[in-house]
């Protein structure tokens, strides 16, 4: 069996992690005697140099040949003064999305043991670990609803957007948010505005019916700006977060930041084929490019996850996450996860990526 | 001069911590010789019992005839069964801020000196102490933005918000907001997801605009996801939060909670013509009512703003939250506030009051 996998590396310091991510595939390959085939294509802010745009058709045809995405990240200030429709985020992120209809985004996020000082948390409530999975709809609400524009002029000009959800969109996202739970801690907590939006009404109701199904699963419902909140206080105490676009996009960047280490969390963005899109949570940090001390592991591990998700080779997927577990137990660590005063004995990007590999 | 104040005491917590309040205000009035009249309306929960509709004619032509609306907290478990625009919130708050426009709603959050231990965030963190101001637009956006509905039958079904803010709308928010910075650290994040929504990126062009009039503020803009992660690292460095109706509501519930003590934080909802809505942060808090541990600072400091910004009287303002101020800092706690082997020197809710009216 063969596969084939686009690997669009993009902007900032999205090159530099992606080439270990690269030799960590190399090694799981050689040990598993995987046949991988790669095929790199512009995206973001290097396609807009490039070809002019952001995802070019030739990009985009090359994705539909293949059986998964590994993402880099894309952006940065060089682009920042194009019009918002044209800028790499959203010219990129936005259409693969929609084109491929990747409805479902999962990304995981866990305080892990050793590291729990680099939550922004109080140490009280940092000790108590968290592990959260926040499964957000990606391609329905205020992102994509219609209609959306702009009208009128002078001080009456006026802009609107959309939200918009159908039962269809909203049952199969909370299948797979229950499914999930069901692998983990037996919890939903579904978050929305009911108390206002029409739309979260629904969200409510869909998901109390799809419930029925799960019966070994408990459900919480609670309102957007509570769960902002009670993240803080008992991060410990939630377990799946289902969230529409707009409230995951909110809930899953809390949480990455509550773990205080974004350079270790990856995710996925799945449609019903299982084709997926997987990247780096921590996005294109233009700020470290190109200095060879980005953290790798988030990259890593969204190879993992495609191994897991898209190719199912849940061997190769486990032994880079036990590899990159060894790693970190080591002390093997890129600099921003060491307290100033050790930050000497901070690894570059590629001395991680070597580490791994060689577990594997 | 006479003034006329509507006491909304509502649910939960709000009649007692609502005691309090008129025993602060009592000796405000003997202090600065004012003469103020109190008419008691039921809203919320109260009304729905007592009138069958969370916000009855008579508290409604009540308010209209008043200067400004004292208000407590609405809802608890005996009213969550109803229908989301029959529940005492929704039905009380909303209409509320629709009926008189209060478009502009203030919530200052700040880590009070001594009680750092409170807020949830590291102790590095914490200790460098942060005060915000958010203000949001409250009678605007994807609350208020029709169409919002149903429409379709079985799993096509689908719901529907309208997000819709015009240049008016934005450019009387954002000035207050930059006024208001003026008066303070000179700065104003403006929260937006310009990256997606129409509506941020017509917010983003109207707030430039009004920059242009208070060139001795700083401007800076962020992305609503990761305005929810920098609160988390460094909120010392934001002075005034400008959002939109939603994302304010996500913001200012996520401040207060960093400052880990919602019981001392108060609100204004105002309009363009100084008729304000004047509410502690917290909610009615069902769990702990009638039980006199409720902290009654919030909406004793409710009851200064609206001396300050309805009656303008600054001085009576000041003298109460001079007051409170001297009770914190001799350790005058509600039980909340104290480490659990301290809570034996907790002080009730009406001790609380009585010691605040009796500093004035
Ligand atoms: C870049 C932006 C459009 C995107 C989003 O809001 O979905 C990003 O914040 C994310 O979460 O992947
Ligand atoms: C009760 C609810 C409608 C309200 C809101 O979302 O505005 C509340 O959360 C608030 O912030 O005052």
């Amino acid at each position: 069996m063969s596969y084939q996998i686009a690997v669009l590396a993009g902007d900032g310091i999205g090159p530099e992690v992606m080439a270990e991510a690269r030799k960590v595939l190399s090694a799981v390959e050689e040990r598993f005697e995987l046949a991988i085939e790669y095929s790199e294509y512009d995206i973001g802010g290097a396609a807009i140099d490039n070809h002019g745009c952001p995802l070019p058709d030739v990009t985009l045809k090359g994705c539909e040949a293949s059986d998964a995405i590994l993402f880099g990240s894309v952006g940065g200030p060089k682009w920042e003064h194009l019009p918002p429709n044209d800028q790499p985020e959203r010219g990129a992120l936005l259409p693969l999305r929609g084109h491929f209809e990747l409805f479902c985004n999962m990304r995981p996020a866990k305080l892990h043991s050793g590291l729990e000082h680099m939550s922004p948390l109080r140490s009280d409530i940092s000790s108590k670990g968290f592990d959260v999975l926040c499964v957000r709809e990606l391609t329905g609400g205020i992102y994509f609803g219609k209609p959306k524009g702009r009208q009128g002029e002078g001080e009456n000009e006026e802009a609107f957007d959309t939200m918009r959800y159908s039962r269809k969109e909203i049952t199969r996202i909370a299948k797979i948010a229950f499914e999930a739970a069901q692998g983990r801690r037996n919890k939903v907590t579904s978050v929305d505005k009911a108390n206002v939006l029409a739309c979260s009404v629904l969200w409510r109701e869909v998901v109390e019916e799809v419930a029925k199904d799960f019966p070994d699963v408990e459900l919480e419902h609670i309102y957007i700006d509570n769960a902002t909140m009670q993240l803080l206080r008992r991060p410990n105490e939630f377990d799946v977060m289902l969230c529409s676009n707009l409230f995951g996009d909110i809930i899953s960047d809390e949480i990455a930041m509550l773990t205080g280490s974004m350079g270790l969390l990856s995710s996925v963005s799945m449609n019903s084929k299982g084709f997926g899109l997987y990247e780096p949570a921590g996005g294109s940090a233009p700020d470290i490019a190109g200095q060879g001390i980005a953290n790798p592991v988030a990259q890593i591990l969204s190879a993992a996850l495609l191994l897991r998700h898209s190719l199912k080779l849940e061997d190769a997927a486990a032994a880079i996450e036990a590899a990159v577990g060894k790693a970190l137990s080591d002390g093997y660590l890129t600099g921003e996860l060491l307290p100033a005063d050790e930050r000497s004995n901070a690894k570059t990007t590629s001395q991680m990526g070597d580490y791994i590999a060689q577990v594997i």
